[in-house]
């Protein structure tokens, strides 16, 4: 933001008021007799222009073009799944399973302790991105199937991620919310196909991604059709090998309060270690998560990803408890309004 | 750690078994038909060795040396201030006030705020650490009266930073708690200084420590003889400039988790932004935080630095009444033991 | 690489001599009573097994297993477009040309431009990953043909960049070299699929990827068919909005000198400044660059992406006389002999 | 840099325009009908206001007030030491010696080998910056009387390290050169104590510094007397345990060809591995580095600190002749004039 000050201003006053505002500026010197300038800090909280032009020797306030209208206009909205909102507003949710779908029994045994938790939606990869060329990579298709019949067996929601464009078809039909992975969030004919499927996407932050490119990877979403984002942090790199990543909750506080975005807070591949799911999960929902994204397995020693990150069963159900209070029991919707375009999440399928 | 196998084991069982553990590990090969060994990532658990041994097909453990032997013998120890202890195990304690001391009225207003705010320790620089050789340094010694006198008039202990060798007799008659600041994390001299002064010390992180550099620079206030420290996570220098600093509280779980010491979070330092702090404060004490670290002043378009994330007189009774409820009423000790060789800080004033 | 002892060796002696070989090393306490192991530290030089396990004391030394057997067997082997060897003991390549390919006129004058220069690459996107959806993303398919045809005018080879896998086909008809950006490093899908049309492929680094993680990314092409891979430096991301990325060229030196591959340094995007391409693109062929990418154009003022970044033709040729003096006479060939696998790239078009 | 617009001005030409001069500029809208504002992103050229304001349609140019005026009044002036002169426009100088002075041998030991490499300064830590206060701190006080003998004997001029304010009297007697580490580049106590002892500085950038706040320290150092400043670039913080640490030549780029300031390059440090020292080194001086920071010591097997990353004699030798061929005769000063209040430095003794 700049801010063009009245030829006899005060300057010394108004930058007064404008710290007051939570505003921090820098100060500029013409070259050529103009007016004074002022530059507002990126830092700075977001102030209504309205306001700074009220005082007293501000002539001008000048706002940078929003590259991302299509977010702007979703502001405050939840997104719908069926009776399930998720978003600003609304209670936080439970989305829990397995890295890895790894056999049809595994994921129905990680169904039911999802319930058993209170979760709301069945987490597992069909398809999974790997570092390694020669590591495990998904059952592929044939682990969608699987997924769904176990959700559907508990009364859960899908989210699953999709890697490839020629795979997008085939996980929007199962999938209640398609997930990107970090690896992908500016791989943009990724986000072009998924997107023009019309369900709602989970988009992972990227490694390296600032809020603002994160967001504007949302906004290629929605420009391309997608019925919602939900945004999820995961941790982003860091310089410490002490985690396994950096969990950057700045950031989950800035979407949620400041943009008024539904963003979820994903504590296992932040950190890397079991110990530490719980007390990063609850700050992620203290910072302003509208729900935590939890990796747990039935049984970790046979994890062909991830293991020592995953919950055991009875820390998933804790976690369940002290996070989820309200879950338990059948949850009524608290939704005020379907977001824009989003057709019913569980009838589309 | 490093876990050699015996000559016969599984390797893939063994594997299994530490996955189950939480440990992540990786393979090595011998070139002289020597025994597997697989080399525990840091990013792991922190497990027991004797539950490692216990695995079958396990032959040994060998464990790094630890570089803080002084801060492993005082895992779990709160420290105490009088009738107030801080750390792990113990109710979290706030510590607010100014950025800068810039008047005899100014500290004793805002001790008054955070008295009504049920603080704990009244925070304010005599001497402040400035970017520009041009900007406002401190009151200096002066100023040191004036809070201390401040603190005394409503109950309140003081925390206050030292950046001289030269001043640390001086800090160290007057604060409770004598804070070395973020840049100066690895001024050994100073370290040297202030731990000799024999005072409890909070230590802010540096803007790029990792968690090992940082309790390392705990370990040398110790050794110089520092009656405790407490650690104050402040914000990690980050890329994306629409926060002022990238909070860390995998490392705040970490300290807290891992090490059993007590840390404290500064949610002011580390966003910038006034609005973002009470979301911040709370998700650092779900994170395991001893306490908060906030800068609030009685009139924030008058501050002389660090203005816009100053908190209004409503906002910080708001964070005291949302993050400390207990606070309000006399709080009884809950302290069971001293630190070894721990001073009566108040007394030794 | 993990060191084990002898029973009765002198710890000492064994650290002292392994320090004089250029190894980092940590030591590990048994718990059990088994030999003394030592750990070397990553950011240690690579050196033989074998003249460690020479030193007196050492009784075995184990290795990490290689993740990417594929590129270790190229090791040292240069990358043949016909005559023209790039990579490791032949003379530096110069890849130049426009952000974009704006118009058929335009391509064609920027092939004059980088042949006048002496240059051997012309370079040009006809697909754009561009962050904001409503922004410029390239000509498409058509501009595929205007590029081949220009450099074909001119004796140059082509390298551009794919974005989708349904473009693969299509771009790898075309290009000499198939680029793969920064934001698809670790896009598997499209890997994948680039991989299999069996041309070499120009591989940018992440903005935080690790040399590591962008070594296992070239596997990930060698294991899908790549005819070979040229890996590209372009900054990372950095802190400092001082420049546009932050330069590795420690990543350059070890990737070079250590692991014996082609890698190309691009000044232009690293820095995002025309004024410091020339230094920086000296400091890349000191560091151990094969190449370098260079984005100009025949006039900056007009260009649709970048076009603060771009040389000057005036600046270009300057360049090309600088930094590849021995590039204005015909090259003879210093290629010993094709990379195994490697199909003739010209005649495969 | 802000540049306003005449009311009837072409946006979109203006923009090509200051494209062309190498200016990356974004929107901003008016809430008040106010003319039309460009923000000059900081990645862009350093160009002349009165370039910009000749820009047809350009009405006011605005720049950011300086914060480092004392730097910017030294623009292009090398730094004298008796007849050797070191900073932009002259030859590069090669600083070299061990990282701890081990023994008065040792010492003359290095000098003999540093003289025989064509160098120019001594180097060796008589006051050691140790991450753990268990590790050797070096000799004190004793050894900065062996290293000036040792440097004297050889026709060298001593760089050495100051941590202390209680040491800066000491050191600066002795060295013709003091040395503030990166852990201190902002620990502000030291450096007003070492300005004000008068000498040239050699100022190491800290681990997470951007280069405006390096330059700052570099002022706070003018502002408290110091002669002059010689900034050091030894690698920042990365994430890559690969190297040490990461090397910023494009800080070094800028530096020199935008501030014109003496900037010398570490690559000792930036990397730790002794084998990528000489063409990181190549790299330093190709991007404008005033000279170069070398570790070496006549025995690595020996080294109490830093061996691993240390130079035998022969490769610093080597070393010598590659990158300072012109160092071996006898060094005619180059310099025109001396820095505004520079005492000589050699007499100041």
């Amino acid at each position: 933001m700049i801010i063009i000050l009245e030829p006899k201003a005060d300057r010394g006053r108004v930058e007064a008021e404008l710290k007051a505002l939570g505003l921090w500026t820098s100060r500029f010197e013409s070259h050529h007799g103009g007016a004074e300038v002022l530059l507002v800090e990126p830092h700075s909280m977001a102030v209504d222009p309205g306001r700074i032009i009220a005082v007293e020797g501000v002539a001008d306030v000048q706002v940078p073009t929003s590259s991302h209208p299509r977010l702007d206009a979703r502001k405050g909205e939840p997104i719908l799944f069926g009776d399930l909102a998720v978003g600003p507003g609304e209670a936080p949710v439970l989305m829990a399973g397995p890295c890895s779908i790894e056999s049809r029994e595994q994921i129905h045994e990680a169904a039911a302790l999802v319930a058993r938790a209170g979760g709301h939606f069945l987490r597992g990869g069909a398809f999974k991105p790997r570092t390694s060329p020669y590591s495990f990579q998904g059952h592929g298709r044939v682990a969608l199937g699987w997924i769904r019949e176990a959700a559907d067996a508990h009364g859960l929601r899908v989210v699953t991620e999709v890697m490839s464009e020629t795979e997008v078809e085939a996980v929007a039909a199962v999938a209640d919310l398609v997930q990107i992975g970090s690896r992908n969030m500016q791989n943009y004919a990724l986000l072009h196909a998924v997107g023009s499927a019309g369900k709602p996407v989970l988009l992972k932050r990227g490694m390296a991604a600032s809020v603002d490119e994160w967001l504007l990877a949302a906004e290629h979403l929605l420009a391309a059709g997608a019925a919602g984002v939900v945004l999820c942090e995961r941790g982003i790199q860091g310089a410490d090998p002490a985690t396994r990543n950096l969990l950057d909750l700045g950031a989950v506080a800035l979407v949620r309060h400041q943009y008024g975005l539904p963003v979820v807070v994903d504590p296992s591949h932040a950190t890397g270690r079991r110990d530490l799911v719980l007390p990063l999960g609850r700050a992620g929902l203290a910072a302003g998560a509208a729900g935590l994204l939890i990796e747990a397995h039935p049984n970790a020693a046979e994890a062909r990803s991830d293991g020592p990150q995953a919950l055991s069963p009875a820390e998933l159900v804790a976690l369940g408890e002290t996070c989820f209070p309200a879950a338990s029991p059948p949850r009524p919707s608290r939704a005020r309004r379907p977001p824009e375009g989003a057709a019913p999440a569980q009838e589309a399928r």
